[in-house]
């Protein structure tokens, strides 16, 4: 669809064991869609310097951007800075103006070695500010590096918002429909096909009792979408299938 | 830490759009805890069939199990079923055995093409069977298709659990103490060194408006779970960290 891709790496041992449910991927990826960016890839990684290193060079190679998060506060276990240092080949130091944002942060004595930590990052990388908690993220080339905890991610975001170039924000539109997916098949696929540079997607759903079905509707020109609308509308009429909220 | 691994393959738009939260994750992670094997990767691709092919080549080399979630409904985005037979070069046909379940399961006539669409399957693929909603998945070698509604793939992996060999079950033990990771860094990174096939992880968390930190404690061997415990209570107790519920 969509020219301008991004993968989302999520670098955290919590998720993969299940102990904690990601909710990055959703805000990130609905924030990039405004961008007019599109995420085509995600991949969950365990906090291994060697696995961060290679699936972040073939990550960066394949995509536009980069977004990795987790991995970047003061613990043994927060290792996405070294890491991406190691694989762009870039030195592993203290960022001067890190250090200075959060010396001022913190209150005097407080500032001690496991905050310190996180001021050490690839060499220049440019900083990406945190407006909840201090520390900042930090990009580097098309890698964007961002914290795992979801609240300080997504108050992270206003800020980085310039520095993405995407296209038409990708629009979107969703028909909620009172069946079950298999009496629409053939005609949605026909819609599909007599439409192919639209994304059309179909999501059963059961909500208060009851079955849907969700058609969701996806392209960065409105035009494109509003005729894929009218066709779909044309066959729910004509096969008496009820509309519904969703 | 284990020899058992697993990974996820997510295939869906509906999730990279931001759409859809995905919670299939979650559940077969846990799962896959109890039965001894360890999720390693995940993986979350558009419904395109080059990228469910070439990916899935890749990850049923590299892991033990691969578990794919979503695409095997009757609509024309739901192409999971076609990609894995062309991934392993075997003919994609109806499979007898989920016809005739399908037949029965639905009412005389309702058998439409939709819903034979789901009886598609490479050729003598193991059935997954689904007490939920009559379609069910499958399996070829290490791969194993389910759906991608989580209440219906929940369902389903009861049946499944005797085609899964794993090792010890993985136990994990979390202790949560009211303090900020920076507190804790350097002497947790001490009982890490100390013992370098536990995996220990450590989650800030916000809760009933404090602050705090979760550290979990991960490995088959309960004894190695009960020695960093004690090491970490010591250092606990020596800076004087409350230990609270979380």
């Amino acid at each position: 669809m969509n020219k301008f891709r991004a993968s989302i790496l999520v670098i955290g041992n919590e998720i993969l064991s299940g102990r904690t449910q990601d909710a990055n991927v959703k805000s990130l990826s609905l924030w990039l869609n405004q961008l007019g960016v599109q995420v085509y890839e995600v991949r969950v990684i365990p906090d291994e310097e060697k696995v961060i290193i290679e699936t972040l060079n073939e990550l960066r190679k394949k995509f536009n951007y980069v977004f990795t998060t987790g991995g970047i506060g003061p613990t043994h276990d927060d290792i996405t800075a070294q890491s991406v240092s190691k694989a762009f080949g870039i030195k592993y130091e203290v960022h001067k103006e890190a250090f200075k944002i959060l010396e001022n942060y913190y209150q005097s004595g407080e500032f001690n070695e496991g905050r310190q930590k996180m001021t050490w990052m690839p060499a220049n990388a440019n900083l990406i500010l945190n407006p909840t908690s201090g520390a900042p993220g930090f990009n580097v080339e098309n890698v964007y590096c961002l914290p795992g905890v979801p609240s300080i991610l997504k108050s992270m975001l206003g800020g980085l918002k310039n520095s993405i170039s995407g296209g038409e924000p990708i629009k979107s539109l969703t028909i909620s429909l009172r069946t079950v997916e298999s009496e629409i098949a053939s005609s949605l696929t026909k819609v599909q096909n007599d439409n192919q540079d639209v994304e059309i997607g179909s999501y059963p759903f059961f909500h208060a009792g009851k079955l849907g079905v969700s058609i969701v509707i996806r392209s960065e020109d409105q035009s494109k979408i509003d005729l894929c609308n009218s066709q779909i509308l044309k066959f729910v009429i004509s096969k008496k299938i009820e509309v519904v909220e969703r």
